[in-house]
């Protein structure tokens, strides 16, 4: 198991834009940030330099009760594809969590603890994360108020239960308790919200809480660095395996499994050790890689916090209810979208959702785990990439990252057995007023 | 990880008494049994002389993909309740299917396929047991009908669903399908189900259809053999940490965790080496062994089982609807009835439903796992014999089975945290139709 977190920045060609003060236009300094963050989070946020940080001694004692997460095989569905190809996942839904997200929650939550902070509040989509910061909330001692994301929050009544059961307030997102949330709703009362919402709600109530800070589940460059642990056991079993992928497939949302996933692998390709070939794969109905523009925008939609260049849908853009809701977020990770924009992750791939859980099925039955949405448009990929492999004969070794499991989910899949689920693909007019919203920088874009 | 299967029967100083022929009121061949069970389990089933069973290669593959479960001490909720006690408890709910009942289930599934069989029927009450047999069937490649009680059906719908995506085909039962299922609807129309009528109608559905047999998740002697890898695998890790457990407790319903946990100590106290305190922990408003009778009875509603001799609340007897759905069970595990019978295990608790859950939502808050609510009847008297320890000063090595995760539970959890989950305890003249069910039987009882 690591024992330090992997900052890929050190060692990308070029850094990822500096986020910028909204108000000034200025590269915002670390110091700006601890309003929102805390003190060690903001540092590590924005820090390109540090290739490698400690693991502090009792994250690891948390990190020890579920990791090193297995590399599996998937020795069931290869044979049943009939495919050269060797499949590997790297399962993250063995903790009591269900998902990835517990690697960053335990981190915050302790940094925030550890600064003598005593309340943190946060957005969630599908719920993974709101579940895995609760418990690492309950775990620290700390209050949590989880603005859900009012798609979620109906689709999912049980998850708002869990995160109750592990002490948190939960909040439907765009509410009526935040100013921003109730400007959100006076605009758009039938909005179901959004990812972007939900932030806007949240950083509002942590800075008007004493004590208080903001914390997120993706995109950021601090939650990436913690994810790496998923990217440095895969490379560490794959050495051991005698392996090495050609082709490396994660979910983007938000990017925190991908960018952990990638890191190391991500290392040598920019190093010149190794060529594997990255797919990062999003949702078609929220399309922000193949459809997005790379740039800077804010990461929410009440605009209130620092603009980031990243590839984006527009922070005016209300994604349409989705099954997958941690895939419901109109940006990507600054450092995904660099990799992406720089020609390193080579592919963006968008997936339908019925085309989804076709594959989560199939996966559900051949390997006995019953997926996430958001972890079966990876392997959604990842059969057809297999499946490529049949055509061609390539024996290639592919890698994808399954990001947690799908029991809270059970609504889409029974939508999907009752065949009463529908692919959404939003027109270029749907795309247009997200795109309207980007902002005008003078000098930067116009 | 252990290699063989424990079979506590083989030291027991009497053997429970032999399953009766329900036609003859003769014990049972073996062979008597092969229309109903494939032949080894039969065989396993009736086997009170071998110690030792191998478990087959196939079937220790699957196992270790999650076994060795872990064996936790819950440091927080010792702090948490002052105690001198030390609290550790086996967690099975780290497997796929989030419970304890997969052990049994490979293996019930792995001996069907052996044998050429192409379908299994089973009843489910919470949907763990259904949940896991349908992971093993789909990995075995075996169909699989379930017949769930339907207060479970309806009470979880998305337990069906997960069941239906690995290809199970899910009955609600009381159902019309079946010929003792119409009839128990007939009688009673409003019936909310019972493992009993469950049983009825998946035995009738196995004894029907070509190449399938019926399989059982708690109850039989054959499934506490398997569930014996968790008391095994935590003799040992207790061996390794230089501890012994004091008192052992677990949660009942059928018996197969309680029994699988207690095995090896249970040799002990029978070989007179060690004296540990054995707790049965049941709901109160199933009773089976604090105000059941020690009887031969009937396994199922529709009295199509062979007799066997246990404590029992008549098979007449339909529970009211409970959270604890895998706890609804008008019976218990003949072994269990023996040694508790005869004051091996020497304590039977039953417990309320409401104090289950505060017990639930402390557990979770404090050691991050969310218990299923027939796990956290343990919880709920492990949390009293700590205190009991806070009161008297006695440090005392406590060890739990926590069976698994409550994630499917979430509409009890939520019942609970709104306060509208009632406690029902039943009368004795509620309990009277079930006495009253007990068959006659000449000779041995009146």
């Amino acid at each position: 198991m690591p024992t330090q977190w992997y900052n890929l920045r050190a060692d990308m060609k070029e850094l990822p834009d500096p986020m910028l003060n909204p108000g000034t236009l200025q590269p915002i300094r670390t110091e700006e940030l601890y309003p929102i963050f805390c003190e060690e989070l903001a540092r590590q946020e924005t820090d390109g330099k540090t290739a490698y940080f400690d693991i502090p001694e009792p994250i690891l004692d948390i990190y020890k009760m579920y990791r090193p997460s297995p590399l599996c095989r998937a020795y069931h569905l290869e044979r049943y594809l009939g495919t050269p190809a060797k499949i590997y996942f790297k399962y993250e839904g063995n903790n009591t969590s269900g998902s990835h997200k517990l690697n960053s929650a335990v981190a915050q939550a302790y940094y925030a603890k550890k600064q003598g902070l005593t309340g943190l509040t946060t957005e969630t989509g599908a719920g993974q994360w709101g579940t895995a910061l609760a418990e690492a909330c309950a775990y620290f001692g700390m209050d949590l108020t989880v603005f859900m994301v009012k798609a979620s929050f109906e689709q999912k009544p049980y998850r708002k239960a869990v995160m109750k059961t592990f002490g948190a307030n939960v909040i439907a997102s765009p509410s009526g308790t935040t100013k921003v949330g109730a400007a959100i709703l006076a605009e758009n009362p039938d909005t179901t919200g959004s990812l972007g919402c939900a932030i806007s709600e949240a950083i509002e109530k942590a800075v008007t809480t004493p004590g208080c800070r903001y914390v997120l589940g993706s995109v950021l460059n601090q939650v990436l660095l913690h994810q790496s642990v998923i990217g440095l056991e895969s490379y560490k079993a794959m050495e051991i395996l005698g392996e090495y992928p050609d082709t490396i497939i994660g979910c983007a949302g938000g990017g925190s499994n991908l960018g952990g996933l990638i890191a190391p692998f991500m290392r040598d390709r920019i190093l010149g050790k190794a060529n594997p070939h990255f797919i990062a794969v999003e949702p078609a109905s929220c399309p922000s890689m193949t459809r997005g523009r790379y740039a800077y925008d804010f990461c929410d939609t009440g605009k209130v916090t620092p603009l980031a260049r990243m590839y984006t849908l527009g922070s005016g853009f209300i994604p349409s209810p989705n099954h997958a809701g941690g895939l419901r977020y109109h940006g990507m990770s600054p450092i995904i979208s660099k990799l992406y924009h720089d020609g390193y992750l080579d592919e963006a791939r968008s997936v339908e959702q019925t085309k989804v859980f076709d594959a989560a099925t199939l996966f559900a039955k051949l390997e006995t785990i019953l997926p996430a949405p958001e972890s079966a448009h990876a392997i959604r990929v990842a059969i057809d990439e297999a499946l490529r492999c049949r055509e061609t004969g390539e024996a290639k070794t592919i890698l994808f990252g399954l990001t947690g499991t799908g029991y809270f989910d059970m609504a889409a899949y029974t939508a999907y057995q009752e065949k009463t689920m529908t692919d959404y693909i939003p027109t270029d007019g749907d795309l247009k007023p997200g795109f309207d919203s980007l902002p005008k920088i003078p000098g930067i874009q116009e």
